[in-house]
Parts: C-alpha cells; structure tokens; sequence
C-alpha cells in the first residue's frame, strides 16, 4: 500500500448530473491506490472521520455508517424468525457483515470483487467491520458476485446487495438487472428477503424507478424504505426490499422490540419506531416505486428535481 | 427592483462549519436586490428551477417547496378540529399561508418583517404562493414578529413560525427563545400547536438543541418531525410542534384521511403515512430531543458529524 500523504485536496466534491455538488473539507489523504477493479482512497474528513473512496464515490464514513449498515441489515433480518444462512455480495468495508453478524446466523458468505477494498478497510476504518471478518462464521471469497449467484446451489435466508452505484460501465451494474434478481430468488429460501442499496431517490429517480422496475418483474413484493446518510449527495438515501411475500410490514413495533432485546442488538438508526417510519413513503416517491415504468411521466407531472 | 442580469455565478453554494458545502449549478440571477434587512436574490437553478435567496441563504425553490410548506403546515394543523384563526410568523414566500387556507380557516394574519420578500416572491416565485396573498381572508402585516407576538391581545388556534436560521446577529434570532415561545404560549388556545422549523438535525445540531430546549421550557409537549428538503445543505429538515398538550400523535391514520378528504387537501410529500413516519426519530436524535441540554454529552458518545 503506498504510504500516506499529506498533500490531498482542502475538499472532496461529488457532482451529481442534476447540477448539484455535495462537498466535504478533508483534512489528510490517509491512503491512495489502485485496485485491479478502481481506484481506492481513504480521507480523513471534517464533518465525518475517515471516509471510504472508490473511484470518485464517497462510500462509507466512520461516523454516518452506522445509519446506512443498520438499514442495510436490521429491516429485513428482523423479519426472519431466525436467520441461519446470509449472503452478503459486495459490502467490503465490513459493516453490512458486523449488523448481519448481530443476528446470530449459522454461516454468513461474503462476495467481494476487490481484495484491497477489505484490506484498505480494515487497516483504515477497522471500527466499521468491528473484527466481523474474524468470526468463524463467517466464509469471505473474493469473486464476482453475479458468478457466484448464478453457480450457486446454495440457499439463503437473506441476500444483501451492498454495492457501488448502477453507474454506466460499472462492474456493478449487471447486479441490478432482473437477470440478477431472478438468480438470486432462485437461492432464496421461500421466507428470505432481498435488500439493495436502490440510491437517491431525490437526485437518481430514474436509477431508482429502474431498480424497482426490475425487481417487480421478479418479486411479487417490493418494498422502499427510506434513510439519510449524511456524507452521501442528496442525504436522503433508499434501500429496496425484495420477496416471495415475507412483508417487514407484517411485523409489528413489539415483535421487532423483542426480536432486537432477545439479540442484544443495539442500534443508533433503527428502532421499532425508524422500522415502520422509513417505510413511510411520500405521495410523489409512492408514486415511482407503485409504477416505476411510469417514472418519465410522473416526473412530468410531479417535478421534485428535473 | 433591479432587472435581470444574464452574468450570475455558475454554481451557488452554501458551506456549513462543520466542513460540508452544498453547491447547485445555476443559470442564471433574474434577481438581485438589497432590502433594508437582507440581501435578496432570485437564480434561476438547473436541479431546483427558481430558487429565492436570502443574504447567503436558499429559502426555498419552486420544486421542493411543497415539502417544506406541507410538513410546516399539515401535522399541526390536522391536529385540530376546525382550526380557525391561524398567525404566520415569517413566511414571505407565501407558501405556509397556501397550505395554511386549504384548512379553511376564518383569518389568517401573517406578519413578515421584510415587505421586499413578499414582492420579490410574487414577482419571480408567483407558483409558491399561488395567490393566497390575494385571498380575503388574509391579513397582511409588515412589522417585527417578536413585537407582535408580545403586544398582540388575539388569541390563536397555531402560530407557524416560518424564520430564515437563527444566526449570530440574524433579525430571527430572538424567534427562537424562550422569551418568545412564552409570548406564542400566552396567544394560543388551549388546542393551540405553535410549529417552527428548528433548522438542520444532522448539520446544526447544536441549534436544534437549544430550540428544543428553550420550547420545553415553556411548553409541555414537543414533537419533532422530519423531512427531507433536497435544496437545504444537508437535506434533512426538522420541524418543532408544541403545544399545551394537543399530540399530533394522539391522531390515527383514519381521522388524518378523513380531515384531508374534507377540506379536499392534496398533498406531494405529507400522507397519513408520513404524518406518523416523519415523527418516528431515530435513536440518535430522540435523545437530543428527550434531553437537549445534554446535547454536548450526547454527542460526544454518539457522533454523528463532528
């Protein structure tokens, strides 16, 4: 790895098509290299501690992660009576794996494309992970997740979809296709859930509606619920669930109070409360996930950001 | 008032302490003036369409104004029956008092320091008032707030307290004591909800601790909501609702359709879904607002961005 600069830049900006530019004062440029698959940074910031970088993205960041990964994890594991058997695909910096750890499952396997994605991680941000990838339960490959579903023969209770931005190009993209999402209902357990990171509902609808879209066309239930993450562009974040029918809105606030207390899981984002509350769409973002291939039109009609 | 100019800045921005700064891409200034209190400006912005300005600050834009002005207006005033007299502190965009007469209301009397913003809003922002200035059951005042609410021998069923940030030496500053809520607490009815929005919970928490703190000093019941607003630095949004007792969370979803079924109210981003989401905190922030003057403590064991 190389060694730590201390020149990097006075701020760290991420421009979203729509003409908006989210940036964030950086004190010192702790890490920079390249992977076989991106480049990979790690900042220390400001307003948020270190800060995780793929490519020009801001991923993860010491002190909004636990936001993102409890909403990641907690919405669709609760609704499990008892997960035994996780797949995690991407999620390299270990937060996804730490929260799904909490849920005391039988085996957890992690896809991870990029090696150096955990290793930057755990040697910069170790306290994401919290040693999640030391547990025994725990089978991490470094492979390509689409792959690795396709070939599975494998059952799952949960599949978490923590990747990169569906950008253009992107090693992520075929993992937000309905080719994608039908290979993973087929290694789902009838009660198990899909969740994806589904982007800025605010500044990437369009990414948004096509996620939805391709979901539906696999999952007879599809579910948006909805989390800031501060030191994302846009704040307002969305995290799509997925099944055969097991509905996280079927629960209710005890059954969840309970679920988290016979854990001992503690949490700062999600409750009981944050459950049902995120899941709580407004009219105009209802609108996008109940007819996402209506999207250009609503948009025409219903204009949040055009 | 000055004519457009074609020259502007590219790119408006708006940087917090905390080391973030939110930058939208502009087209172009249609307005440029000074008034007695405050810079005020118009731009013309590519993700938000027009976009009022006040000193350094946007007020609101003519995309996403609805979820401000619906969150600032609908929980409170659904929780009343009949909701007849209402005051609007601030406000001069004019789009809490378009909200504020979907109700039905006898009167309302808003009162805006600044009588620049009123026409510079009507001239450039017509679609955010959408002539409620018109209506005749407005009355229209253009004096100081504070001194209003300490000599006004009215009484009044919600007082919505509309401010620009309570910054150092910023005319609004003192709207947002104790001294004054005491001053709103004696003009209410007995029902009576006072709503304020209590700035950025993520970015200035630090302020909406001391709002919170200086409203339970007078008032026995204070709720906090929160929406989205994407033009804002960090883009969500809290909204503080006190009152003598009247719970906005004594309502059910039922009796929150039906009232906005009668008064044929249709909304973008406030539902009887998120009438209740938007009040379920996370863990994080329903401490500052259980305990606000252990803010700093809290922090300090729960950061978010620091």
């Amino acid at each position: 790895m190389a060694p730590p600069s201390n020149e990097g830049e006075a701020w760290f900006g991420e421009r979203e098509p729509v003409g908006i530019e989210q940036r964030i004062q950086v004190r010192q440029v702790l890490y920079e290299g390249r992977s076989a698959y991106q480049r990979i940074r790690v900042l220390d910031t400001v307003p948020f501690g270190r800060a995780l970088v793929l490519d020009t993205a801001l991923q993860t960041t010491e002190t909004d992660e636990f936001i993102y990964h409890e909403m990641m994890v907690h919405p669709a594991l609760l609704s499990l009576e008892e997960p035994e058997r996780v797949l995690i695909i991407g999620g390299g910096d270990g937060g996804c794996l730490r929260r799904v750890l909490e849920h005391s499952p039988r085996e957890v396997v992690q896809v991870e494309l990029d090696r150096e994605v955990v290793e930057v991680s755990r040697r910069y941000l170790p306290q994401v992970s919290a040693g999640a990838f030391d547990d025994s339960r725990v089978r991490l490959l470094f492979a390509d997740g689409y792959e690795y579903v396709v070939k599975s023969r494998e059952t799952f209770d949960a599949v978490i979809v923590d990747l990169t931005d569906p950008l253009p190009f992107s090693p992520s993209l075929r993992l937000f296709t309905a080719d994608f999402y039908q290979a993973v209902r087929r290694i789902l357990t009838d009660q198990g859930l899909l969740v994806a990171q589904s982007s800025s509902p605010l500044l990437l609808t369009r990414d948004l509606a096509a996620i939805c879209a391709n979901l539906k066309a696999v999952f007879p239930l599809v579910r948006l619920c909805l989390a800031p993450v501060p030191s994302y562009p846009g704040v307002l974040w969305s995290f799509a669930l997925a099944s055969q029918g097991n509905d996280p809105l079927a629960l209710d606030e005890a059954t969840v109070q309970q679920r988290l207390k016979e854990q001992g899981i503690e949490t700062r984002y999600y409750s009981p409360q944050t459950h049902f509350g995120s899941f709580a769409l407004p009219p105009f973002l209802a609108d996008v996930v109940a007819q996402p291939e209506r999207f250009e039109e609503l948009k025409a009609t219903q204009p949040v950001a055009h």
